[in-house]
């Protein structure tokens, strides 16, 4: 049987109690979703664009349908994935009309692989009318923005439009889950990959692109030569501007790469390459997450999460697993939040 | 007087003799300029977008008026700004109509150093729509993206529109100057800034967003402590997704911020994290320049340029200079395009 393993988030942020048996049915979902395509052969790469679609079409998380709208009342989104196997990115940022982000993302990946007429770069990252112009060329799905506006979505927006809301909007947006999603993937031939999807923050401002769309900050992956070192995949969320400061993603990826142990790594990269970040210095709160795959040559995996926030949603799935683990981790009660990283894991054996 | 130091670039690539006296008269021109902001007091970040504005209105550059079209017969632009004293950044991608993109990234920039109301935070990217947007709303100048199309860009993009001219254009666009143009600052106070600008590609994918716009790959300052360790400004040019996945401004200055020997230094970044970097495996011909600033605590100054294309339009100015400097670096003619790195050097002394 292929070996694998996938996980995913939604988000980190705050999950309240009501909500949290929503969370972890639909990180299985996802799961259950990328897994699948591990086990027909599919590359860790397709594996997390599926689950990454999956997550995105649900309107419990802002990505994809259900997408915070901006000030103009508009569905704006960013996605991006990673190739460790290939070292190669493709994202997307303000994007409307396009059914799933991460499609157009996975595409502007891949083509960069193939060859191109007599040498031409092919680009990795576009934006707007220019995205969705590739997005109908490469066939993707189109809809209309109002399709991907969700009824929630639209209330919250209304709630918040007015400036006399905005006290209450900061309050809430703090203690909501923050937006993106995103899964990690070691496929059978050892090789990972990272996506993330988000609608960005809630009445952010048209044409804003944050870290769910930008290499380094939302995503990275890395896939070392399986007899030399090991592999490691991440991906981030939380408030977009200060991931992108921090590189978040790709700081977790290069000081975890050659740390024998992950889950110290982790928590110390949170600690000193974001909660103290000189990036930060002016700035009170951090909130942000990551979620983190590390393959050791000889096939022992672990996955970690880290948050600085409340909570993080979380599931997981191994190949040999016959169904996938969901759970919300959760700060420690006597910690602050935006000051603080609670990390926690999971171990697996890739099957050789 | 004021003590400081302003160096601009009018890209790397093939500059032909016939117009060498050109680009130095503008490099020239574009310091004069910043080094007006200085003397006046101004901040190393007013003087460098004060540099690159020049830079943008003259038809030689590909950036702002006079940029590359579109395969759609568009000019899009992109700029990007990093305050080394707040360690803030503002960039703008795929922006039409703005008259001065580097304004538009500067005002992104200074924004987020702004109190913001209850908490929100500023973007500190936009692009396309969103961008002009928040231009008109800050005041700049809006013209008709066809005041932006020099006569020189029309013919090039009618030239090589035809798909049968590809060859051609490839051929061309690897021997002519690549496309950012950019400037390195310091001020009375130490503290450093860089900026960046550029059109992209000739017939470049509409909503393709390049280093120029981006965090870590166009840019990067970082000014520290003036009692602890040394400032470091980079700002590169080249191939754009080439100097993405590198993110060569950031690794430049980062292996630089506190090696005592900056040239040799800059050498190593350019040959280790550019030609041979594993990220770029894949490419051949690797194309790039940068432009870096590095001051270290006593007040001694070296400004140093580096380069795997045929040439690197320079130019430079003390406070104390009566006249800038401007120069076009060659690459030895024994060693080759785009596998090989050409170094050199200014040093000066800020006045205390």
């Amino acid at each position: 049987m292929a070996s694998g393993f996938i996980a995913v988030h939604c988000g980190a942020g705050h999950h309240k109690p009501q909500f949290h048996k929503q969370y972890k049915k639909l990180s299985k979902t996802a799961c259950r979703a990328g897994m699948k395509v591990l086990r027909q052969g599919g590359s860790s790469l397709e594996a997390v664009k599926t689950a990454v679609l999956v997550l995105e079409n649900d309107p419990l998380t802002n990505a994809g349908f259900g997408s915070n709208l901006t000030t103009k009342g508009q569905v704006e989104t960013d996605a991006a994935i990673m190739d460790g196997k290939t070292l190669l990115y493709g994202g997307c940022g303000a994007i409307q009309n396009v059914k799933n982000p991460i499609e157009l993302a996975y595409d502007i990946c891949i083509k960069q692989a193939e060859t191109q007429p007599m040498g031409l770069v092919p680009p990795s990252l576009l934006v707007g009318e220019g995205g969705l112009h590739h997005a109908k060329a490469a066939g993707l799905k189109i809809v209309k923005n109002k399709e991907l506006i969700s009824p929630k979505a639209l209330k919250q927006f209304k709630k918040y439009k007015s400036l006399l809301n905005y006290a209450q909007l900061i309050e809430e947006s703090q203690q909501g889950p923050l937006d993106t999603v995103g899964a990690v993937c070691v496929d059978d031939s050892g090789h990972v990959a990272s996506a993330c999807s988000s609608g960005g923050l809630l009445l952010k401002r048209p044409g804003r692109v944050g870290q769910a769309a930008l290499y380094a900050s939302g995503m990275w992956a890395d896939s070392f030569s399986p007899t030399t070192e090991s592999s490691v995949a991440v991906c981030t969320t939380g408030c977009g501007e200060h991931l992108m400061q921090t590189q978040l993603a790709k700081e977790i990826g290069m000081d975890l790469k050659n740390n024998s142990c992950p889950i110290t790594g982790l928590y110390n990269s949170m600690t000193d390459k974001f909660i103290k970040s000189r990036y930060l210095r002016n700035i009170k709160q951090k909130l942000g997450g990551a979620l983190v795959l590390h393959i050791t040559t000889n096939g022992e995996g672990v996955l970690l999460w880290g948050h600085s926030t409340e909570s993080m949603s979380i599931g997981y799935m191994r190949t040999t697993d016959v169904n996938p683990t969901s759970l919300i981790s959760q700060l420690p009660k006597e910690t602050t939040v935006g000051s603080s990283v609670n990390v926690g894991g999971a171990h697996f054996v890739l099957s050789r």
